[in-house]
């Protein structure tokens, strides 16, 4: 039984959510998003409760409870000159962080430094934070997968999703691609995405990005996908937060929002008879 | 005896300091200081730490230390939806902050909550923070000139120019401004900038923003003189910052940028015969 008919759809129905990850991280990424929610094919996003445009995300999902909003549970901060760290105070959590209180750039840093109950510690004050100021999550998912650098970390982010009645996005793509092991790590009760797809390096390199996102559609597989994607407009802001990060940088973005916002690419999801679903619907159906 | 005759100048000197406040608010407000300094007349402008791009201007200021730079003390986050707050955890704080941990919108808001050790030890640990990051400050200021809203805030901002041996902005026009009484509060050593200006609301409104600073830089009186402007780009990042809030707005740390940096400003500091001295200058002659 595939994932599709788990959730009471055809075995062969092609379901897609189009997300956005990253809001709170920019104005141009929370700008992008709202724009890709309201005009565009994106019908899911997470918001990242440390960073500095967290707030105004925040009002925005309060205020637009009709779109599916998640947590990007957020460990690790790949940017070189724009910082942030974690919700709690460093003292709390000092193997989170950098000299500087910051988030690590890498996972590997985080696996090395940090302890499983520090982790626990600091998703829950995210979690808990989201929740005072009145936002209702549909869904857990995590910035650059962090949570999926360490076992231990993976097994607090499936203890959270139960302890807050959310599913995790879990996903046998994005395990292999942080190092963790889909077999041992899986387990036979959890929900899995079976196909997430993220834009390709190779692709924006040669400069065939579109046609890489056009291809997954075009071929997309029966049962339940996911493309993560990162709007936001190339504007010098997020120009500067992506200094010297040319993959998931400014361009990189603004070309998720205009591919995920174009008549072209609305055409081909009727053309290919895909159906969207979002994390709503998943936490419906199966009685989270 | 004049400001100028105290620093040596003749007493008919015009010395003029041209002072960026708010670097680290935001990138437009960096990247608008970074070329202001470089290419226009400002010659001194302060950061403020607990700020998301305080770090990028850090590591600017770090790699250029022959620009004037002081630490904007910051009490206060005037802005509706960009919220930031202290440095300190807030738990250390809690007179400093509203429900969601920001700094309060208003200086009345923290002269009624805060005590004084709260803002002793917040502003201790924002110098602290930018000395950790290896910055040499020439000085210190006031971000809203929120420490003159309580005397005993201004005790504080005094007593810490004395430990980390670095001049304080004070200033009779500011103290006015912000309800402290000149004449209780300025002893006898404090020394004093003669004239503070800033860019006039009334201008503003009116369209008639570079008159306003042209008729400045026309009148100058002799002695001690401050500008204090606020630039920065225009742009979705800042416009976003100060929505709502036209004074201080992106239209206008525009307009401050655009007339700091012109050809025809520079010719009119020549032809007046104005002369520009720095926090630097001044902590050097008074043996700071």
């Amino acid at each position: 039984m595939n994932t599709a008919q788990q959730l009471g759809y055809d075995p062969q129905a092609k379901l897609l959510m189009i997300h956005a990850d990253d809001a709170g991280l920019s104005h141009a990424e929370n700008r992008a998003t709202i724009q890709a929610l309201e005009k565009g094919m994106v019908n899911s996003y997470s918001i990242m409760v440390p960073c500095p445009w967290f707030h105004e995300m925040a009002l925005y999902a309060k205020d637009h409870p009709q779109y599916d909003m998640g947590l990007h549970l957020t460990l690790t901060c790949e940017w070189e000159t724009y910082r942030f760290g974690p919700v709690l105070p460093v003292s709390e959590v000092p193997g989170l962080v950098d000299g500087h209180g910051h988030f690590f750039r890498k996972r590997e840093q985080l696996r090395e430094k940090a302890t499983a109950e520090e982790v626990e510690k600091e998703l829950r004050a995210q979690i808990e934070k989201a929740l005072r100021m009145g936002l209702r999550p549909t869904h857990l998912d995590s910035h650059m997968y962090s949570v999926g650098s360490h076992p231990d970390f993976f097994t607090v982010y499936k203890k959270l999703g139960e302890a807050y009645g959310l599913p995790v996005l879990i996903n046998k793509q994005m395990m292999e691609m942080v190092g963790l092991d889909p077999k041992t790590h899986i387990g036979p009760n959890d929900l899995t995405i079976d196909h997430t797809y993220l834009g390709a390096i190779a692709d924006f390199e040669k400069g065939q990005f579109n046609q890489g996102y056009q291809h997954i559609l075009e071929k997309l597989q029966p049962g339940l996908n996911l493309i993560l994607i990162h709007p936001a407009f190339d504007e010098p802001e997020m120009q500067a937060i992506a200094i010297n990060h040319p993959n998931f940088g400014a361009e990189w973005r603004q070309m998720d929002f205009d591919f995920f916002t174009s008549e072209k690419t609305k055409a081909t999801l009727v053309e290919h008879n895909i159906q969207m679903v979002t994390w709503g619907d998943i936490k419906t159906q199966n009685s989270f």
